[in-house]
This record gives C-alpha cells, sequence and structure tokens, in this order.
C-alpha cells in the first residue's frame, strides 16, 4: 500500500523533514490551519500527529500514527474504519514521567512549597522533612509509562507495587495485584495513575477506591477522566489524599472555574509530564512502520477493543 | 576517666534519656536556660549538643561531642583545651542532604517553581522541561556528606565529579580533581558545595572560582562562609550562576535584609537539608566513646588542625 500523510499541530513540520528525508517514497502534507484540514483529509489515506481531527469523515483513514501515547481522542472518532491501525509514541515517555513523579514527591516529603512560600515572608522557619527511602508506591498501570516510573522510583523508595487486570508479575514492579486484590495491599504512601483512559477505567478511582487509602500522596499522569473532579475533593477534605499532583485533566486545559485551581492541596501541571519529542515520533513511527510492511505487529499497536 | 555531660539545645532531653538508659554510669545534667549553662558548665568535663557555647570557659572540658556535622563553631572557642577530643555527628546526613540536592536539582529542570507560580493566576502554559540524565555534577568536598551526595545522584546524573584537596579518587565518584586541576573539568551544569567550615575555606568559593563555570545550578549544604552573598549576587547577574539554592549562610537565621531573600534567583532554604535526629546522635556517641575507651579514633573524631 501506498501512504499519504496528513500531518498537523505540534512537531508536525520536523515530522515532514523526518519523512521528506528519510522516506522520499512517502507522500507527506503538512496542514497549518483548520481549513486546510478539511481540503487534505479526503486526499490522505494516513494521519500522524496528535489528534487534529474532530467529527470530520475518517473512514477512508487505514492507519494513524498517534505523537503521543494516549489514543483516546482518536478512538472516540465516530467514522474509524474497523481495519485502521493505530499506533502510538511511547519514546522515553516513561522515563519523563518516572521523574516527574520522583520530582514531586521529593517535593512534598521536602516541604519545598512552604519553603518557597517563607521565603516570599522573609521567614526562617525549619520544616521537618521525610524521606524517600520508607514510602510505599502504587503504580495504577503496568504498561510502558507504569513501568517507566517504577523503573525510576525502585532504587529510591522501599517499595513498588503495581496494579493491572489480571495482577501477574511484571518486571520492574517489586509486587503486583489486580483491582480484586488492591484491598490487601497495606501501607500505601504514595498512588500514581498511570492508567490510559477508556471506557473501562473512566472514573474507576471513585469514592470506594480512596476508602482503601489514607493520607496518601495521589499523582495523575495517566488521562483525567480516571477520576472525578468533585470526588477528588471530596476525598482530599476527608484526609484521604493530602496533596493531588495532577498533570491530566477530563477537559485541557483545565478550565477557569474548576476548584482544583484554588485548592492548597492540589498541584495543577499543565499535561507535561511527559512531552514527546521528535526523536520519540519519528523513532516510534519507523518502528511501526517495518512492523507494518513486515504485516507484523508490536507494542506501539493499538488493540482497539481494549483502548489501548 | 569519669565522663560528666553537660547537654542543652535541640535534641539534649532526649540525649539525657539515652544516656540514663543505656551508659548509667555517665551521669549528665541538662541545662534549660542561658543561665543554667553558666552554673552547670564549671561542675563537668564533657560538653554534648549542637553548640549552645559562647566565650565561657571551657578549657577544662574533655570531650566535645557535637550532634551536628559542623564543628567550626566549637573550633572556635577561645579557651579550648589543645587536649580536648572533639567527634561529631554524622548520621545519615550524607543521605539527607543526597535527598535534598536531588530535590531541588529536579525542582529546577522540571520547572516546578514556575509552575505552582502560574497555578496561583489560574495560569495553564507548558513550561518545557529537562531531563536529570544529562547533567554534570561537581561536589566540592568528598567526605561523608559529599559521599553521601554523590550516592544519591549517582544513578540519575551522567556525571558526578568530586573535588578534594589531593584530586585522588574517592568512590562513588566518577572523577575526581583538586582545585588545581579544576580548570580542566569542562561542561559542569551543577555545583554542590560540601565544603566544611575551616580558615582555609573560608570564602573560598570567589569570583575566580565562579568563573570557571557558565549557566549552573550552585547548591550550597556545606557552611555559608564558603561564599561571599556580594560575590554570589554578581555571579548570578553575571549568569555564571542561573540558580542558587542555599541551605547555609554565614550568618543564621539569615538576617531579615540580606538581598538574598528577594532574589528570583535564590532558593533560600533555612539550614534544613540535614536535620540530625537522636538516632543519629546516640549512634555516633555510642562509636566515638567504644573508641575512646579503647584509645584508639576513627571518622567521628575531628583533626583539630585540619578543622574537620
Amino acid at each position: 500500500m501506498d501512504y499519504k500523510i496528513l500531518t498537523s499541530g505540534r512537531l508536525s513540520s520536523d515530522f515532514k523533514l523526518f519523512i521528506k528525508n528519510y522516506y522520499p517514497d512517502i507522500e507527506i502534507v503538512e496542514a497549518k490551519k483548520d481549513d486546510e484540514i478539511e481540503s487534505l483529509l479526503p486526499e490522505v489515506n494516513t494521519i500522524a500527529g496528535f489528534n487534529f481531527l474532530k467529527d470530520q469523515d475518517v473512514s477512508k483513514i487505514k492507519w494513524i500514527h498517534a505523537f503521543g501515547a494516549g489514543v483516546d481522542s482518536y478512538l472516540k472518532l465516530k467514522t474509524l474504519n474497523p481495519d485502521v491501525i493505530i499506533t502510538r509514541t511511547t519514546g522515553d515517555l516513561g522515563k519523563q514521567m518516572g521523574e516527574f513523579c520522583l520530582t514531586y514527591i521529593l517535593a512534598e516529603v521536602k516541604k519545598i512549597f512552604p519553603i518557597y512560600d517563607n521565603q516570599r515572608k522573609t521567614t526562617w522557619q525549619q520544616i521537618p522533612a521525610s524521606s524517600l527511602s520508607d514510602l510505599n508506591v502504587l503504580i495504577l498501570g503496568t504498561g510502558s509509562i507504569g513501568m517507566g516510573v517504577a523503573q525510576q522510583l525502585n532504587d529510591q523508595v522501599n517499595k513498588v507495587i503495581g496494579l493491572n487486570r489480571s495482577g501477574s508479575p511484571v518486571d520492574p514492579f517489586h509486587e503486583t495485584c489486580s483491582w480484586e486484590t488492591l484491598s490487601k495491599i497495606q501501607d500505601v504512601h504514595v498512588v500514581i495513575s498511570a492508567l490510559p483512559s477508556t471506557p473501562g477505567t473512566a472514573a474507576i478511582l471513585d469514592e470506594s477506591f480512596f476508602q482503601l487509602f489514607n493520607d496518601i500522596i495521589f499523582i495523575n499522569v495517566g488521562r483525567g477522566d480516571a477520576v472525578d473532579e468533585n470526588v477528588l475533593l471530596k476525598v482530599i477534605n476527608l484526609g484521604q489524599v493530602k496533596k493531588a499532583i495532577l498533570d491530566v485533566f477530563p477537559e485541557e486545559p483545565l478550565p477557569k472555574d474548576s476548584k482544583l485551581w484554588n485548592s492548597e492541596k492540589v498541584l495543577v501541571s499543565p499535561h507535561q509530564s511527559g512531552l514527546t519529542t521528535i526523536d520519540d515520533v519519528s523513532k516510534s513511527f519507523e518502528l511501526a512502520f517495518k512492523a507494518i510492511k513486515n504485516g507484523g505487529r508490536n507494542s506501539l499497536f493499538v488493540d482497539l477493543e481494549k483502548g489501548y
């Protein structure tokens, strides 16, 4: 099959250059404005980018190469061809997100925000800090993102526990559990959601989930719709969550009227725990393209039924 | 020799309890107020604590067990007996200070203060972050503190270089240099001072030192008098230092009129990168006491000539 790619949005110019240099046989067009998307879409069979499509007809699209790890917005397209191939870019997102989690866990245990605030008030006051090495961390999701985060935290904390659907062991987690066996896990200090957005994970972190914990740091680097804003504020109020570090939200940018902005126990990060680079995109494109040509699959291929 | 200990200040009550429980043969008195120090001092031959002495006569004191790692203020006592034994507490200070350094380096590369400020302004704006793994870190001092910091950073950054007087290799530094060979070290991104305060290190980090670097993160967890405030502000202004993370100052608490409080490129931490615990103090006391009884020495013993 001959591919004709439409690309748009962040990294699209770099990606076009990459294709022209390394895959001169592949046709690629770049849309810089919305109306160009409309006019160019009917001429192509492949999409490459962070999702720039809305409700256009995409039934002729054979391959979508997502520049990010999350593909939920592509999967929601109504006219998606059932045989479409969707591949994604993970790159070193797991490593980046691991550094993000490590950063904010350290920020909490070392009390750097109160110290920063005190400086502005010219206040010299020691604030007892604690250590990473006593913490038990639960990571929801043991895929490439969850594994990357675990890798980063592994040597720093006491224990890293992974949660996946089957509860089967995965390296480098010290321990794993499933949703069914989760309640047996004791003494969790940090919960990190690396869950993708699928119909099965929407609002999955509900009040009964947070009831299993007390005084935890909750970090969301997965998808924002895994937890409802009001549930979060409620469990913070109940003391089940002492600090929520949120990099993802059901609606992004986070609406100005969200109560999360003003909560002292919430840190709003503008979806930047893992920012894909052109290197990530081109490497994953190469791996995906090679697999497609050979009629194979690899871990970059999205299972349309599972949704990730 | 029979020891009679005077203790005062932070951790003194816990230390008194420890001595009473584990060394019932040793006499210990605790001063809770300044005038009690005056009246109790003539009756003892041993001091235990963070330095609570000023200009009293200490010529009869045979042993000083410092609760911290820095002993410079003890060494400045004018009537110090030349045969006095001074021992100190390092405990896991190196590990704590390593976590402190890791925390603030991550805070810088992940831009968490601008993100925190943006939240207060309800501003959603991605700020490009970078990674730890490309950084080269120079640690001034390869003693227990410097080694602890190196241990923490070793697997996280590209390279950890240690500086000591002889330039001889020390584990776990990837590389070492001396003051004489320092100028040959290239591409340093972070400089951490773990220097003790001695006559030889006062103001040692002068303008010519900072001229060797460009756009570095400078962290001081050693002693404040290694660098003059005005030098620091000047090299920040010149762009040689892009951010200074200071946990120690020539005068503590940092005076209200110091210009460091208001510089956006300075983070003022109230001397808390390593806070000694009673466990640290009692462990180091036990090791020091055992060595003294056996007529030996160990790494907790301060060399009065070197000053650390």
